[in-house]
């Protein structure tokens, strides 16, 4: 059973507020993305690059479910980039196979966010890669700078829902 | 046989100048490339869509050897945008193999310049692929805007080498 | 007003039969597909190349719903090989846009399938590109092959639905 | 100062032959690369996801060193798929940067190679990040395999040349 905790649902519950609770989000979300043929290699498989792009994409739709969108960070000034990168790869993926990104917070420190990834067959669930990326808040100047405390405040910190590595 | 007139040449020749020419670039320049795991597909072949990146890799070259460079015009303010694009697929490009792509000028209007490509496996020297690219001239605002005098100067239009379609 | 014709339907106008016709797909598919961040270059909009890649998918997602998937073809020896590429960049799609990509049969030969596209924004209906693939029908030998009778009836001929070039 | 040992010229120090030894490679190779368009982001620099493709190239360059290929051992049935990748981005590539990337056999098991990469600037010397690959080998079922004594012969397992972590 997982135990995530929403810093601001933690907060509110030490003082309750009057104002009804937001709705929380499920502290993992998931996309499902259909392997298509740009990506696959000789080897008659999904190219083991092509998963970092679909980190990166379900990291993105996880920031929209939060109530924010990295375009908006982005527009005011907040860039996170990826410090550190690490998959694990499993299993294979095919072409045209559907496959479905969880995503989730690792763990949220002052200047760095860090996200948990597992990747599976839609179909039939098979685990085909695990994976996590360490984000640096950086501002315009790509200098690192702190994770705004309204940003920290929409992420769920979640324990791992499968074994990383 | 290959007439090409760079325009500053033509210019020179109806106006001789006593300072020596500078040495005119060959109108036709070339790059090679090793085509790499991550661009095959799963028919055993490079994936289509990598010969696009090819042409921009190939086009960036031939700038540089006009005496520019494409990052010097960006930081100028001028933006190429490729308008059209055209490509001719004529015979599959295998992992490993190094691959040529010719590139020359092919039309320079006052907004727009058009680019040809061959692509020729280097070492069979079989034609693999043709190619055109019609580039818009834009400004920061991505309004279009007149190519440069002292831009077209370094351009030397040039009859296609071989047959595009 | 499209007046597409499926080959499978106008034969069974001439001799219709007594068991149901099945509910037929529509000429013209579409997918959407959100711009991601390895989709953009440095010019802020998604890179040009890209489309490429969009058209694969809406191909494949075409051939989805005549009833075959691409991947069945493969599998039974067909390929589909990109024999002419050709794009119209009118607008530029953006970091975390959605886009819907429309795909029809704008031609089906003996040997080969010419494919339509048009690229809009999904939420304005801006038209960003319009664009056309040639397939070459292949054999596991990549010898220009027949399209199988059984793939043509399945495919429906269809006037553009908007200006491509 | 690096002490690298290949096996084979570990083994022959023991064992001299009479037969001229060949003339051993450099246990760490380098290949350089001009980051392009295509891999550039809305960030402006290059997308971190296309340092996974220069690893994959600087590997192939690697193997190509040490007297194989990685197209020939393909050819003969032998996979080398990446089963664990872990990059630390430390400065940004920026378009049209030359960036060089050194390549190394981390280490040897029975099954699996590690390669570590260390990418910088070509230019100014800047590290830029830090890589490791660790491949398993495999057959043409995918199933694991053992790394032929005539591959691991070729191989110089070398001390790091940089921290990588």
């Amino acid at each position: 059973m997982l135990e995530c905790q929403r810093p601001d649902l933690q907060a509110s519950s030490l003082s309750p507020s009057l104002t009804p609770e937001p709705m929380p989000h499920d502290p993992i979300s998931f996309i499902t993305h259909r392997v298509n043929y740009s990506e696959t290699d000789q080897m008659g498989v999904a190219y083991h690059g092509r998963y970092v792009v679909w980190l990166d994409m379900a990291r993105t739709e996880h920031l929209r479910r939060t109530g924010t969108t990295y375009r908006q960070l982005e527009e005011r000034g907040l860039l996170l980039a990826v410090g550190d990168l690490r998959v694990r790869y499993r299993a294979p993926a095919k072409y045209d196979d559907l496959v479905r990104v969880r995503c989730w917070v690792r763990d949220l420190a002052s200047r760095r966010i860090t996200f948990g990834y597992a990747i599976e067959h839609a179909e039939t669930g098979t685990l085909l890669a695990t994976a996590e990326t360490a984000m640096m808040a950086l501002d315009r100047q790509f200098a690192v700078t702190r994770v705004p405390a309204e940003v920290r405040q929409l992420l769920a910190v979640c324990p791992d829902p499968v074994r990383l590595y």
